[in-house]
């Protein structure tokens, strides 16, 4: 059985979505959790749940805590204690496969390339966003936000890691990979985009070419490789964008008595449209790159993206990818 | 009485979008309009307007066309009386205060730039992008894909230039305006943003610092400053997005029966929303930094959109935006 450490102190609705998600992902998914964080805490939002005690589920104590306000170094150097370390301790020493983490990206990120290391071949690990597109089958964009100033190799290496993770977690036989510019022609981009294009060239995977912002929703493509900054941007632009739409369309069907009808008859075509375009639906993005397997979640985590934050990372441990991404590298070593 | 030049042959839609929205400019907004392109095709479908005698319109001659294969400098170098060059010169020499292109947008821009030439202490015009806020009133995204790889020097003159627009033709009194970075804290950015961060300090204006990709449309500020390849992707995300959310919210209101007279009642909160998403309603995006006034609309603009491109220039014209660019660069000289 597989075990997912969950860093239980992270997000906004920490330690209860953790719980929660922790308990539903125990009862259906056939995996093992450790809820790490306050023990007395967990344990007592634990009891709110009557089946937990015949639950694969286990606490471990971790007394310190990482905020949003600290640092990333500040998080890794001076809270030795705190659920985040201690969670990936449990990777490291091989006691969890991965650990799931709705807490502050930099200290997670930070935390995990120093406890666990980065695998074989890899320069620097990139957070990979998972996008949902028009075509029903989501996106990879890699990075969106471990890394900034990137350089072209570290995008050709983004790209490999990329594509290993679309064709084996999720499932997609030959990924086509596009690089993230401003015009489909090779000679539109900036310097990085186009001192990049003869390395992803080179690489033995399906490199498509330049793609446009447009191009991330109509799912044209299945891996989207940029520098972390503007993958970051695309990502809470996004978010932003979806948050807008819901409410301009709230305040559009409350406005007269008609639309309320109307919007009371298409209920479930809107909980349809949020469950599409939320991403709690995909769980969280993957770290690529470090040793075990990390799954940052949404700092706005409920139970429901936590449970399937545990579940990607539970498919991630299943496929291997790690190893597979180090022997893809080593293939394509001319090239990156 | 403001005149107005439109390059009739640029967007997708071109000449009928183009066409129609000079006549519904004419009749509404007191401005006069000249029609730029094959005299013959731009005559017959003014026929189709029973009033249009009447109205202040003019058609002026251009024998050839700038399509969407052809690169900025091929247009420039090669198509000398093209509908885009000659609209550009007759802001150049006065005969109107400014043009509207929905066409190839390098081409227009190095079109306008070369023939207009560039305003006094701006190094590089800036494309402006206008986008629809919760807030209610638009934000100013400046660069969304004049330049890339953009020097601090640069982001500070964008800054100058967009938040005297949001000023001047937008009617924001004291415009707050942002830098685009991946967190708030001044640390939290890459090697450009964190050199333009002083450079913004010490310009007088209402500089709050970073902020970051989902702030654009919360209103948070009034201007968003970035490079301009960064501003691109964020703007065609938004685009993909819309579409996206647009084409996903009617599959599900046609799924059942009931959905569908759900989504009959509810249709004019969807025309609502689609108003106040919708690009066209913008009109274009003002390059500011080039002498004269250049609006480039979206290639699939319609004859609204060209309408309140025309608008949005004559506002321009009305507000002196370019003598009070020039002046404001040259009060914050040591910055910038």
């Amino acid at each position: 059985m597989v075990t997912i450490a969950v860093d239980a102190m992270g997000g906004d609705n920490a330690p209860k979505a953790e719980v929660e998600g922790a308990v539903r992902a125990a009862r259906t998914l056939g995996v093992r959790v450790i809820l790490v964080g306050r023990q007395e805490v967990l344990r007592r939002e634990l009891e709110q749940f009557d089946d937990y005690r015949g639950l694969p589920i286990e606490v471990v104590n971790a007394t310190q805590q990482v905020t949003m306000e600290d640092s990333a170094a500040r998080a890794v150097r001076s809270k030795r204690d705190s659920s985040v370390r201690v969670a990936s301790r449990l990777v490291r020493d091989g006691i969890a496969q991965g650990f799931v983490s709705a807490g502050n990206t930099g200290a997670v990120m930070a935390t995990a390339k120093m406890v666990q290391g980065v695998i074989h071949g890899v320069d620097r690990p990139a957070l990979a966003g998972i996008f949902p597109t028009l075509a029903g089958k989501p996106v990879v964009v890699i990075d969106v936000g471990a890394n900034v100033d990137c350089s072209p190799r570290m995008l050709a290496q983004f790209a490999v890691m990329g594509e290993v993770y679309s064709r084996v977690v999720l499932h997609q036989e030959r990924p086509q990979v596009g690089l993230l510019s401003i015009g489909e022609e090779e000679h539109k981009g900036n310097d990085t985009t186009r001192c990049a294009t003869p390395l992803l060239k080179n690489l033995p995977l399906d490199f498509v070419g330049n793609v446009e912002g447009s191009d991330i929703y109509t799912g044209k493509t299945d891996v989207i490789v940029c520098d972390g900054f503007i993958g970051n941007v695309a990502l809470k632009v996004s978010e932003g964008l979806v948050d807008m739409v819901k409410q301009m369309l709230q305040e559009s069907l409350q406005a007269t008595i008609t639309r309320q009808i109307g919007s009371l008859l298409a209920r479930a075509a809107f909980t349809d449209f949020k469950k599409r375009v939320d991403y709690s639906e995909y769980g969280g993005a993957p770290l690529l790159g470090v040793r075990g397997i990390t799954i940052i979640s949404h700092g706005r985590s409920n139970a429901n993206a936590i449970k399937n934050a545990i579940r990607v990372a539970a498919e991630f441990s299943a496929g291997n990818v790690n190893q597979r991404i180090e022997g893809e590298l080593a293939n394509g070593r001319q090239a990156v």
